[in-house]
């Protein structure tokens, strides 16, 4: 079952467009973790399990493990997302970009080695560059408009009388969907760009980051980018739910503000 | 010593503008490699034994490494080029693009644990989401004009008079170059742009992949994107070299496509 259609399941399951992002960062988890040889896993696992019937999806951010010499923690926590939450989509957020032989083992790394159901990429080298995702049967999260305020360096430029961002919502609903499930990445700090791509891409799914610790508003998000029928949207927070307690309350903490983000986001 | 000080020191320690792509693909290298655990990491530290002398830079592609859960190789080979060739530069190709803090996980993941000198990113998300590879103390590589047919796709659309490439060639060379050390990465495959690259970021570093097993042309490289006094090139090979030969000779046989591609793309 593809990308698209796990998701359609995984939004009916639980009522509900949150993401959970998984951005282990040890100088603010709980103590007893930090100190572990296993302890991001460990973590994230507590963190899946106090949220996993609240969300749609998982997104673990590939660079935390990375700077830890962690892949292997992540790997763990992956598959026991897979096996124990079968239901719950898992996105790899890594947001990878290069060219054919090269993307090819970015797709073993995404949708073998992580088990990954999609991907997050980079638009910038263009169609090619992302086949051998599709080609590995994954789905690809194509990065369309990002909530830093450098993003408009490039990506609001004037490109033939719609700003680039735009052309790249083109791009992904005309092209990558002829190649297999994918989906966009907007910001949830710029609302009414959101409502813009949302005419743009139909029904297509869109990650929107920067709910919680960045500043955007899941209500905002919701009125602004959800399909008719509500969903359509992958609302992620990171932060705000990881480390909204740094006691032996964390995961209680936790599953509050996942739920409180929950409610705000995806259909009554 | 900063990136583009140890970069000049580089070119001119062994007259060559030539990089060795380290792209490990184990279908490729020689079986007595395939089979051993750490086959990768001896394969390329034989590559880099045999080339070192030829270049002025390796550039490890983290894909390849990624693919085959071979970080703590890809380590051990870095380790060695910045303990037994301290005089090359390295850079890690990763094409990294993402914000705040992430962005700064990816700068420990560039520089701490693999030590690099300089990493490649990609443009798409503004300025600001490379200042914290900056603020690492390390180079940046940002990605301008990419070698793949698909690279038209966004790159060449027109913003407000010249092509989207141009514009990011702009931005690097008038804003990232107020941050710290930079370069380019424009591949081989379109000389003509490369010299119009050159004309717009003055004497920067451009990392250019493309030549040998993907057709560019080292002379026509050199031609349209050396600076004056025949350095501010990093040319990039890594299939033509690495897989010179499967057999017994494929050390010599590595170093001798590096000589003939050195020669090509150096000043004489």
């Amino acid at each position: 079952m593809g990308f698209l259609h796990r998701l359609e399941n995984a939004w009916n399951a639980n009522g509900s467009n949150l993401c959970v992002g998984l951005d282990p960062d040890i100088s603010k988890m709980p103590e007893k973790f930090a100190s572990q040889p296993n302890g991001i896993a460990e973590f994230c696992i507590e963190i899946v399990e106090a949220t996993a019937d609240l969300v749609c999806a998982f997104k673990p951010q590939i660079a935390y493990f990375a700077a830890q010499r962690a892949e292997a923690q992540l790997e763990s926590i992956c598959n026991h997302i897979r096996s124990h939450h079968p239901d719950v989509v898992l996105i790899l957020d890594a947001k990878r970009g290069d060219i054919g032989s090269t993307a090819a083992n970015y797709a073993v790394e995404a949708f073998d080695r992580f088990a990954a159901d999609a991907v997050t990429v980079n638009p910038y080298l263009g169609t090619d560059s992302v086949e051998p995702f599709f080609a590995a049967g994954g789905g690809v999260i194509g990065l369309c408009r990002t909530s830093n305020p450098g993003g408009d360096d490039l990506q609001m430029l004037d490109a033939g009388g719609v700003p680039l961002f735009v052309r790249v919502a083109e791009m992904i609903s005309q092209q990558w969907t002829q190649l297999g499930d994918c989906g966009l990445v907007v910001g949830a700090t710029y609302p009414n760009e959101l409502a813009q791509v949302r005419t743009v891409v139909g029904d297509l799914p869109i990650l929107v980051p920067g709910v919680g610790a960045q500043g955007g508003s899941a209500d905002e998000v919701r009125l602004h980018g959800s399909r008719p029928d509500g969903h359509g949207l992958i609302v992620n927070s990171s932060r705000a739910v990881l480390y909204a307690s740094r006691g032996d309350d964390f995961a209680d903490a936790a599953r509050a503000v996942a739920d409180e983000t929950r409610r705000s986001c995806s259909p009554a």
